[in-house]
Parts: structure tokens; C-alpha cells; sequence
């Protein structure tokens, strides 16, 4: 590409997958990703935006005008339209509503009403339905005819008259039952509709349980009003967990890796400013006893230990408590018993280490106070750290606050006040 | 449970789907688990044992008799029952083969005989083939006849008299096309069927990149061994993120929330241990210079922000390196650019928060010289911890070490040490 040598690089664009293309792209800097982005032609446009991640595709969105748009979400499914069409301003979406025929207009519509991270935003309305009442051999006829498909399709869905959700006929049963027999005969009733609301993580959850292809989606009603496919699923569930990864060191959710440089360091600086307060708070408990380090210097030497291991031991049931609480494990009825077993793995631990840094302590400094001092210290550092580990995220979200992203910020604080002011805090009151 | 009232929860945990109990198990505490496992019928055993976080499993297998083990995994798949052997010593799984019927075993062994992470140790063996030559109708009838298609199942596999992959008939292709045409102008040749050496990671990069629902997979000669269901990669998918997630506070890939209280504490006070030497290293750091901050106090107030902004800055950028790597974003040719881009982000925030640090410094302290030597040594940190954050996953990878475990421990330490080593060499240089 650097070289200029557009031809064989146009040439082998042309043969690799909408999803290998997208990937090449978010693999680049910026001006080669436009550079590249020019070369395609423009009818895979469409195709392509659908595979990028949000932040990448949204600057190319921001260049392209709605009826380009119009033209390249032609021919994609619901579901891929309305992805790309979300991140957009309302105006642009209307436009682009505009110049889409009708029916996939209405469609369109219909499921941008939805919130994004619901079974409805997640849902396309390619469904494939049947009645109860025919017979296996005119639901065959009745595809041989149709001559086609959607992708993804393992179950056709069974409706009434009203639309209302019935149950579904899995095309191997279609495939190996007697096709004399009825669809009502057939269909399996025991496959649960997702309603439209239910969240994303939700639906996500029941797929990996289930272990499913597709599940039809219906609304208050029990009226079918669309299906998820898997390959949705999976996007769900690579975005959650790349939420919390990204989420710990306040990246955005879907953070492109070569973003350019402005926007970047805007939102990092974000993250910097507010640790920057957690930091301050520390000093600020270190300023309390100035007189204090002023005369046992190796306090000084010594506190970060302190708030380290404070830190370390609480990111430690931070993480395995957010992490159960996004799998569901954690419940009012089991919550005192997972502080009852952090406690216990932590006051060993701290038994042990705390042990370990009082020998090394009195061996550098030659005071066997100082060896008191900070096991002392440790304890009650880490004893702390493992019960906000369990309690934060908990009232996190009960405030409503995502303590994937906040967590480690507020413990943080806490541990290094916590762990500061119990070393200097007890240095003052026996060392002194 | 706790009242002891054994009946309703017996007939309860009947009507769950067998995922459905796995999960309920798993956020029990492990007393309660024990309880609940003797309440279950024998015979979903197996069933459950599947859905099982491997840690939760193995507790459950090492009371299991190689006899009762050989039932519970009668009637699963053979990934399933792979997956659940993988773990066991090596005369346990003998014995449970030796009382399979032989084409099970068979099967078993061979997939046994792949890596766990790797496309044959994820496959399956229940294909259904077929060959070129006959016509659609026939496959059809043959169909009716065999009664039962696997699940997952949206493509027939083409293959010849030896065995060779040739290609896929989609089951709606089965459905759509004319009976008459041969299976052979029919498949799809261009799904590329994945070789059983390919890593877990990359499967799951294909099956995200081509929406797959299954792949087959072939040995090193082209012959069909298997396939691969989107089931299994939505597993693998999930066990990546949490292993990033989990790996970077030093907790295992599969972690047990509810785990008991001594392998707990075991296996983190080895992370406690290793970050206490990172504590360590910055101690003896700070004790170099005890002199200098036994003159001017100031400086071991000061001392943990400059610290703190280097890990902070650092561990986004090591966050975002790890996962650009995860997703093979990052390669041998952007390595420079990303390395660019990093340190001028880092570059723009440093010069902003060592400012307003500068200043606080000044106003708490009342010395501008403070100010100075603290904005320099922001500056140095954070750029050393933008380098840090590229350049060490990288070299990581290429001694063959993992970077989401041990990265955050060796950027730690690095932040630690030069953030130390900065603030408090300059002073000594300039304000004694």
C-alpha cells in the first residue's frame, strides 16, 4: 500500500470477505484506512460497515451522505442496517429512512424503536413463519417454491393468525418426519419466544445455556415480531467482555486501538483526572503525618508496600465479584457467604505476607517496632480491601453505577487511604 | 434448601434444563453444591457435568468412580464427553474408556489425542456426509430414512470415497434446489474447511468473521475428522475474554466464585507474593534516596502521584496493546505507528495533568521548585509508561509469555520504579 501500487491491492480486495476487509481496516492507522477505504468499491460498502467496530465506523459514516448510505445498506439484513444507522443523528436516519423502499423502511423503523442492548434492538425480521395447521409436505412445497432462505435459519416459526407466537419447526424435523404429518403435530413448543425487552446480556446468556441458532423475539403481547441469530450473540458477547477488560483501565467499550491521536488522549484524559483525585486523597492522608516521616524516615520507604498489597488483594475479589455478578452468581442469599470467604482468603493471606514484609522490615531497618507496625497495617489493609471488594460493586449497582467501569477507581482510593492511614496512623500512636 | 425441605426442590430441579442446574451449582457455596448433586438424578449426571466451569467439575469427577463416570457420559457428545475426560489423570480416563461400547471409544480417544485448544480438540464427530454424485432427492430420502439429523447441524458435508473434504450442502439449499440436481453442482466449495492444528482463538476468529454455525474440520491430508458448532466457540469466545479479565488480577481462567477457602487463598497468595517483590523494588527505590526526603518531607506526600499517573497511563496502554493482540490487530507493520500514536496521546496528557499537579504542588508546599520537579517527573513516567505499555506485550509474546498475566505485574513495577527514581533523583539533584 505505501509503495502506491493500487491495482494489486484493489485485486486482492476483491476477493477476501467483508469481515476480513474490516478487520484490515481497524488493523490500520487512519489515513491508510481511508486510502483503503477509497479503493473498495462502493456497492461492498455497506457489507463492510457492518463488520467494523463503532468508533471506526463511525468515521466513516461521518463522510458518507445519506443517500450513499441509502445505497450502501441496500440489500443488508434489518438487523446490520438498523447497527449501523444507531450511532447516527436522528436527522441523518431519517433521511436515509427516506430513500429505503416501504416495507424495509417500516421494518427498519419498527426495530430502531428499540433500545440497542435489548433482545428487540438485537433482532432481525427476516423470520420465516408457518401455520399449524398444514402439513409438513406443503411447508416443503411451500419452500421449494420460495426458493430461498434467510442465513442462520435452523427453525421455522409457527404463528396463528394474529402473528402470535406458537412454537417452532426445526428444519432437521421438517427434513426427517413424515411429511404427511402437521406443522402442529411437529413443532416443538417447549422453545421459550424471547421477549423485546429482555436485555442483551440476557438474551446472550440464554444462547450459551440453550445452546442455540436463532430464537424468535415477541412482543408484550406474544406476538412475533422478529428472530435473533447467534452471530449476534456472539458481538453481544465479545462486546461485554471487552467492556469489562477496557472498562477497568477507562477505555471506551468499543475503543479503537488506532484511533487518531487527538480524541484519544481527550478521553484518556478523562481517566487520568479522576485517578489523579484518587492520588491527591492518598497524599493528602500522607500529608496528615509530615511530622511523623519527618522523624522515622523509613516509613516513607515502607508505606507504598502497604497500599500496594491493599490494592492487589482487593482488585483481586473486585474482579471475581463483578465478574459473578455479570454471570448471575451472585444473589442476596449468597452474598454473606462469599464475604465470609474472601475474609478467610485474605486474613491467611495476610497472616502469611504480612509475616514475611515485618521480617524484611526489622532486617532493613534493624526496628522491631516497625516490624509490628506495618504487619499491623497489612492486616487491617487487606481486611478492608477484600469486604469492598464483595460490598462496592454490590452498592455500585444498586446506585446504579456500572462497577466495571468505577470499581477499581473507588477501591483504589480506598486501600491507599485505608493502608496509609493505618501505617503512619499507628506509626504516630507507638513509634513516636 | 436450608429447611431441609428436599422434595420441592427435587421435583423443581427436574423441570430445570440441565444448563439451567449447572448454573445453579455454580453459585452455590461448596457445601450447598454437594446437597443439591446428591438431589439430581444419576443419570443427568453427565448431562450436567458439560455445562460445568471446569474448576466446579473437577471438585464433582474426583468423587466419581471410573464406573458411574462412564454412565454419566453415556448418550453426550463426544466433545462433551472430551471436554469433561480432559481433566482427569490419565488411568481414570483408561478406565472410563475401557467401558464405552468400541466406536465410542474410538472416537473418544482420537479426539482426546488433540489439544484441548486447538480446532480438534473443539470438534465433534457426528457428521453427516454425503457424496457429490448422487442427487438431492436421494440425500433427501436417505434423510427420511436415518430419522435424525445432529444438532447444530445446518450444512451436510461433502466428501469422496476417501474421505476428502470437498464441500458443504446447506441444508436450505437442500430444501430450495431442484431434487434433480446433483449434490456435487449444488455444495458450496468455498467454506474452507479448518485444520485441526488451528488454535481455539483463530476458530473463533473465523466463525465471528464468517457468521459460521459449523465448520468442518480436517486432518493434515485433506481427510474429514469432524466439526466444529458455534455452541462450542461462544464457549471458547467467553473463556478468552474472562482469561484477560481474570488473568490481569492474577485469578485463574476459570475461577470459582464459590471455590473453598484454602485452594483460594493458595493459589493468590502466589500473586500477593510476586507483586509484594514489584512493592519491594520501588521500596528500595524510595531508599536510595532517605536522605533527601528526610530533608524535604514534602517529597514522600508527593511521592505516590507521580507513582500512581505512570501505572495508570501505562496500564491503558498495555490494556489496549494486549487486546489489539487478542484480536491480531497488532502486527510487525503498525507496531511503529501505534508506538507514535501512544506516546503523543500520552505526551498531550502529560503536559496537562503535570501541570495542574505542578500547581497543586506549589500552592500545598509553597516551594515552585516542587512544581518543576514534579511536572518533569510526571512527563518522564508517563512516556517511559506509554513505551512500557507497547513494547512490553510484545516482547512477551516472543519469549512465549502471556502478557494478559504477567503484564500488569511487570508494567507496575516499571511505572513504580522510574516514577520513584525520577521524582526523587531530580530532587536530590536540584533541590538539596
Amino acid at each position: 500500500l505505501e509503495s502506491g501500487a493500487f491495482l494489486p491491492v484493489r485485486r486482492m480486495l476483491n476477493t477476501l470477505h467483508a469481515a476480513e476487509v474490516a478487520h484490515l481496516l481497524e488493523s490500520m492507522p487512519p489515513k491508510e484506512r481511508h486510502v483503503l477505504w477509497g479503493l473498495l468499491r462502493e456497492e461492498r460498502h455497506g457489507d463492510i460497515l457492518q463488520y467494523l467496530g463503532e468508533e471506526v465506523r463511525a468515521a466513516f459514516l461521518r463522510e458518507m451522505d445519506p443517500q450513499a448510505l441509502a445505497a450502501a445498506t441496500e440489500g443488508l439484513d434489518v438487523d446490520d442496517i438498523v447497527d449501523i444507522l444507531q450511532d447516527l443523528p436522528g436527522a441523518v436516519i431519517h433521511e436515509v429512512l427516506q430513500s429505503m423502499d416501504e416495507q424495509d423502511r417500516q421494518r427498519v423503523a419498527k426495530a430502531l424503536s428499540y433500545d440497542e442492548d435489548t433482545a428487540g434492538g438485537l433482532m432481525n425480521t427476516d423470520t420465516l413463519t408457518v401455520r399449524a395447521d398444514v402439513t409438513l409436505d406443503v411447508v416443503l412445497r411451500y419452500l421449494r417454491l420460495r426458493g430461498e432462505i434467510p442465513e442462520m435459519t435452523d427453525n421455522l416459526i409457527v404463528v396463528d393468525r394474529q402473528d402470535n407466537y406458537l412454537g417452532v419447526l426445526p428444519l432437521s424435523d421438517l427434513l426427517t418426519r413424515d411429511p404427511d404429518l402437521s406443522v402442529g403435530e411437529v413443532m416443538n413448543t417447549e422453545v421459550k419466544p424471547m421477549p423485546a425487552e429482555l436485555t442483551a446480556s440476557e438474551v446472550a446468556a440464554r444462547f450459551e445455556r440453550m445452546d442455540l441458532v436463532s430464537s424468535p423475539v415477541v412482543d408484550a403481547s406474544g406476538r412475533l415480531i422478529g428472530r435473533i441469530t447467534v452471530d449476534d450473540v456472539v458481538d453481544v458477547i465479545r462486546d461485554e467482555a471487552e467492556h469489562s477488560l477496557l472498562g477497568m483501565a477507562g477505555l471506551g467499550e468499543d475503543e479503537d486501538t488506532f484511533a487518531p491521536i487527538l480524541p484519544s488522549a481527550r478521553r484518556r484524559a478523562v481517566w487520568l483526572g479522576i485517578n489523579l483525585l484518587t492520588a491527591f486523597a492518598a497524599a493528602w492522608v500522607i500529608g496528615l503525618f509530615e511530622k511523623t516521616i519527618a522523624q522515622v524516615v523509613a516509613l516513607a520507604v515502607l508505606m507504598p508496600i502497604v497500599a500496594s498489597m491493599g490494592g492487589i488483594a482487593g482488585s483481586q475479589t473486585l474482579t471475581l465479584a463483578i465478574r459473578a455478578m455479570a454471570l448471575g452468581q451472585l444473589v442476596e442469599s449468597n452474598v454473606r457467604w462469599l464475604v465470609f470467604k474472601e475474609l478467610a482468603v485474605v486474613a491467611l493471606n495476610s497472616l502469611v505476607w504480612a509475616a514475611v514484609v515485618a521480617a524484611v522490615a526489622v532486617w532493613w531497618f534493624g526496628d522491631p517496632r516497625l516490624g509490628w507496625l506495618i504487619a499491623a497495617a497489612i492486616v487491617i489493609n487487606l481486611v478492608i480491601a477484600a469486604l469492598s471488594g464483595v460490598l462496592l460493586p454490590l452498592a455500585m449497582r444498586r446506585m446504579g453505577i456500572d462497577p466495571a467501569l468505577a470499581g477499581s477507581v473507588v477501591l483504589t482510593t480506598v486501600t491507599d487511604v485505608v493502608g496509609f492511614f493505618a501505617f503512619l496512623g499507628l506509626a504516630t500512636l507507638f513509634l513516636l
